[in-house]
């Protein structure tokens, strides 16, 4: 009988099928129609990424599909060798789909600003009966909303199969890192996936999972693809630069707001919650978008406050800060901020805004890194002939080690027109 | 010396380079620069393809870049075998680059709503003193901006340079088949661009571009990646459909707000002139971009008016029309519009918002055809040995003749909930 | 438990994966380790095209590996929605395996200098208990030998699933149209395979294959590919040419031979036989390989026969003859073609060995042609909204039309030392 | 004017241009014509690689054209910002394009056996006033020999330019790793090329080759690409037991012959040097080529002699050795291998022929390394901000520090049919 199956075309995995003869297959349709998922396409994957590399305009939408689509292929190739129940299988698929549901707008940015972590209204979207989604999850099954919630939590068991969705080798990187070098261009991204995929296996005893022997190279070089789409994309200056300019437009406006110089006097959105500071609840952050903030920016352009109006030129029109590394011992790094602060003012510009210090570090997250207490950050591989034993990635691979030495951001971003005066500050220094 | 060098990384074309050494280069940069092209970013390329193709999330910022370095590749070329002045040269790559700029969001819609076309906006961006693009035209040559608008409208000579940017075989086709086609994830917009631009020759007799013998096939098969692209990306039934929806939304916010009962109490923003119906003023059409409209869509979700909430909501969260193929002799399609009108009625929709007729013909824009008494749009190519002479393509290639047979667009779009209903109908026409 | 998995490394396809674990699996491991298959590591998939295509250099063996795989996907497929007994999965996958394996080299010239067609040897080899590959076949099941060799033959039934394989739409032909676009670097051959094999769909009722409605552009397009890599790379003038030499220095070789002029004093191999011209034995036939004949023309180059010297030289070091088409009327053929031998033979070549005459058409192979009485050269789809029909698909698609117009060579090669004259002759005629 | 030029198609590098217009051009088409350089399409680049890679089976004559291409992509890059003489670019693209003409069939292997260097068959052929290609060289210029083999023998000056076509960074290196990742099918030698292309520059104080700032991750990435090639192609257990058993093959029959053993009873040819084990002629070397070897291989499988016999059989139908590493201290060594002799031995097999131990190390061809006394073989990058300087790769890049702590290989080979016994006795050490 002919096959009834919808088919989402991807740019990086081409096809991407969904059954709709099963009744899983029809659950998966009428999530990604929901409106909390369609919401996903309104929200770019790489926030501000394209102020670096013009054409990663990609939004969460397509990556949260790749996602479940590497989870099906992965479940699909470990039930070629281990009985993996249906509810199981299904929570693991929906949890792939799902994981990125509570991103908002420019996350990176705003969630710092507003003080949440996205997982928490993802697993609160999950979970919740005023959400589509919740809905459609209970009435699938009783317990998969919670087994869908645990997975991102990272308490479901068995382990192994919930390091599908969130582990250091998880579906979410692997699909990131693929789609982000495709559509930046980068190409350090791309990595053996065919290779891993086949490689995968569950170490029952365990409850890990681990790779087998023949895929260790194909991990170190995912390890590598990682190391470098960090350093050349994510950790990127100008894509850093438009987040600090970001970050202080969206402190100026809390602050207007806050002092009652900020009238909103549009029609009610979320972005007037944004502005108090408060917490969204599930529902308004559910609203909110990158449109909302995008055309908040362009309302500030016209804006009384110098200040806003100026930054929100910046930001639109990209006249983007200029980012120095900072290269001073630590004793004397107050003493030079303050210069450089000194410099900002100097040229009429409140250094409170004009003056963003960026520092970030190889947390886990960003980096492989093998002094963990959490068993679900570490990777192991099968090593060893005669008697292969599994071993955690770092401890056979001296590749795997050089790139645990580390990576640090220590940078000063400022206006672009104070070059020449920084750079003979720094040359003081 | 080491070379100084802008490079955008691209998708499609990978590295987008720009010598900042000469005043051209400088001059292409800051263009690019400019918060003219920057709102480029904000206008997707496809305008509601991703509701058919899900990655289709490009914007015309990409396409524009990729256009000027399909230009300066072209000129790259032809400057081996024919002398071209300098001032031509620039003002063919910036014509390529800034072809675009007019363009607003959504444009297959709201221009047909509006009654105008991008192409005067891109012209009077062009000569303006009031751009930014304009003025930075000016300052590098008084004639440039002129040259670039009869580049543009198609009146420029020596118009085989003019070709390059607007014919049936310029770099703006060129760039969106590649770049629609890698987005999509729909392969069938590739073609053989290395060996297109290693054939492009210049008839100087008769001021006209033309393809050497052994570029003949690459053509034929440009051609049918144009013909496959329309029929399954362009004219997607599912894309035509999400237009469908934005088209009726708009009419009826425009009603709404005629007859003062959709008060846009927001700040003020072109929106409001959109609403008026009144012709955008450059500087205005020039702020509007996406956000603008997903933003009012977004707030009429929650309008009093219960058509626009309903087709704001259909449109966000893609509860999109069915849309079914008219298959009935013209001298009853009045009536069986009137019975499809009966219908939807009947089941309390209001067909002046429920019930769209959807027709599109093979235009030449659309399809390659010989027809025309504009020479821009025939393709000449060099044929037959010993005595090659330059003859148009679909004279001598069965294949081409094979796309003209046409292809036409005659579709009614209603609600999905009406399928059953309106398949019945169908039947018995 | 962690998998047993052969994976073979393709550049098309990526991995090949072959489980181990079961009986079918170990007897494909098996048929591709038997020395016949081994044979066609040694017999290039397209003989001379890397006189044109440079890179074009890969072998029988990788392209048979190839359409196994394409075999296997498209089985996988129509699994999910028709039931394929076991012993009918195994024979169409050996089938694609094998059906290769009676190819000798340069088969296009050798055959028909001595007048076989390999497909005998293929099905020779299946059914005999002399090859490994017979008796691999037949310990498996005694029925597998002849049903492998009757999907070949085409005489299977159900002919639904022996289309697989030998049909206008089968594996041999995906494959080898993705992997010369690959190998030639002429990207004509790509097509959608994806899509093709999503959209293929059994007809019980007529006993065929057919395509669902959604994967009529992929077929159009697959048959655009087809048609541009016939013109583009098979009816290539450079290896044609190539062929032509090889022709006429095998039939010098074969004459002084037959006339004893030609010792062939070394170790006895199968070009022995072939030089004696009489038909090979299975088991010659299947120890020849491109190797004994470029050794032999090595050695060729240093004979006594000058003609035979100077042919074998100008194979081996790329001295190819000029092609030119000929354009006379067919009553005027014959003398233009006794003009040419002139003005060869005046130059002191002999007529005979230095004038070839190129002919090909576009037989049903090569392209596609609806005016078949055989069946399987059809290609159905499924076509009309809302009543589909299965349709032969050129009567419902002009672009299909437009490739049936028809395509011939025919051309005059001779060496390009008389260049010259022979194009004042052309000019004559 | 219309351009002239010939075309190369390419798998790797799609299209490689030759402008036939200029007296270069010409010199560089008559030098790919020649029939030195048109043997090398019979020599396979990869040897043996294809028994376990199966599709990496293309010649030295595409990578010799593919270096040629990237030589003249520097070049065009370098000759922007810095003045290279013309017959300095002349010399470079022809040593990049001939680099390889020395080489012979499976080299690794038979360099060894018959003690020679490929590279001085290079320099004698450019050199030489009986080869084409030395004429012709000569004829377009009297010094450009002694130029060409002097940047081949590195003592060329500037060394800068030399570097191109011998250097750590150099077009073999970079030609080779993207086409046999290309060809094998292992994704794992592609790197940033046209970043690379973009970054080098000249330090013309030094007279040596750098890599600007930005390119320091692409290099980073193109260190770690040979680093996988190394481990997963180049040292692959199969392609080294290939050649292990290729060994001791031409071995046996060069015993055979000196003890007038082997009769080569067929027409002279090179291979009978070959098994005189005396020094080939330059003339006899570039007759030589994979068909001489695999015929005489094919020829001995019918040998009297047994041993000949059966590895001429395992070699052709890829019964391969097996091999296992060796773990044992040094001390235990002899030991070992006297005990696995013993166990070959016992089992019928001339340990002599059926037993190898294969080694290899991380030599600096193989990986970088930065203990070289020669500059050649060091990259320099630029580094720091805002005080750029010129820094040896390693002593900056944990990265690439963690590739050098080495790798190497240490194996013993032996007959499959083994497995068991040797499996055991391994356990015992």
């Amino acid at each position: 009988m002919a096959l009834t199956q919808r088919n989402y075309r991807d740019s990086v995995h081409n096809m991407i099928p969904v059954n709709t003869d099963t009744d899983e297959g029809k659950l998966i349709v009428s999530l990604i129609d929901s409106a909390e998922f369609q919401r996903l396409r309104r929200i770019r994957q790489l926030g501000l990424a394209y102020f670096a590399y013009q054409s990663a305009e990609h939004s969460r939408f397509t990556h949260s599909l790749g996602a479940f689509h590497l989870a099906s292929r992965m479940i699909a190739r470990l039930s070629l060798g281990y009985n993996i129940p249906e509810n199981v299988q299904t929570a693991v698929r929906v949890a792939a789909l799902l994981h990125d549901l509570g991103h908002g707008p420019f996350s990176h940015v705003i969630e710092s600003i507003l003080g949440f972590h996205h997982e928490e209204f993802t697993i609160a979207a999950v979970l919740s009966d005023d959400t589509e989604v919740g809905r459609l999850l209970r009435a699938y099954s009783p317990n998969l909303p919670e087994d869908v919630a645990s997975i991102i939590r990272g308490d479901f068991r068995p382990l192994a199969l919930a390091q599908l969705v969130s582990s250091q080798l998880d579906v979410d990187r692997m699909d990131y890192l693929l789609r982000d070098s495709l559509m930046t261009g980068a190409k350090y991204g791309i990595f053996d996936l065919e290779w891993i995929i086949k490689s995968v296996e569950i170490d029952e005893a365990e409850d890990r999972l681990y790779i087998s022997a023949a895929g260790i190279y194909a991990v170190e070089d995912y390890l590598q693809a990682r190391y470098y789409m960090y350093r050349q994309v994510y950790f990127h200056r100008t894509l850093r630069s438009a987040e600090a300019i970001l970050r202080v437009l969206i402190n100026r406006a809390l602050e207007l707001y806050r002092g009652g110089k900020l009238a909103w006097t549009g029609p009610l959105t979320p972005m007037e919650t944004v502005l108090a500071g408060t917490k969204l609840s599930l529902k308004d952050h559910l609203e909110l978008d990158d449109a909302d903030v995008m055309f908040s920016i362009k309302q500030w352009k016209h804006s009384d406050d110098p200040i806003l109006a100026d930054l929100s030129h910046r930001f639109l029109d990209r006249r983007l800060f200029k980012a120095f590394d900072i290269n001073v011992p630590d004793e004397r790094r107050e003493e030079f901020i303050g210069a450089c602060r000194d410099v900002v003012a100097k040229a009429g510009f409140d250094p409170a805004y004009y003056l963003v210090e960026d520092r970030a570090g190889n947390a886990p997250y960003s980096f492989y890194s093998n002094d963990s207490s959490d068993v679900k950050n570490l990777i192991f591989v099968e090593y060893g002939v005669p008697k292969p034993a599994l071993c955690e990635i770092s401890s056979i691979s001296a590749a795997v080690r050089g790139l645990q030495e580390g990576y640090r951001i220590d940078r000063i971003c400022f206006p672009a027109e104070l070059k020449t005066e920084m750079a003979e500050l720094c040359h003081t220094y």
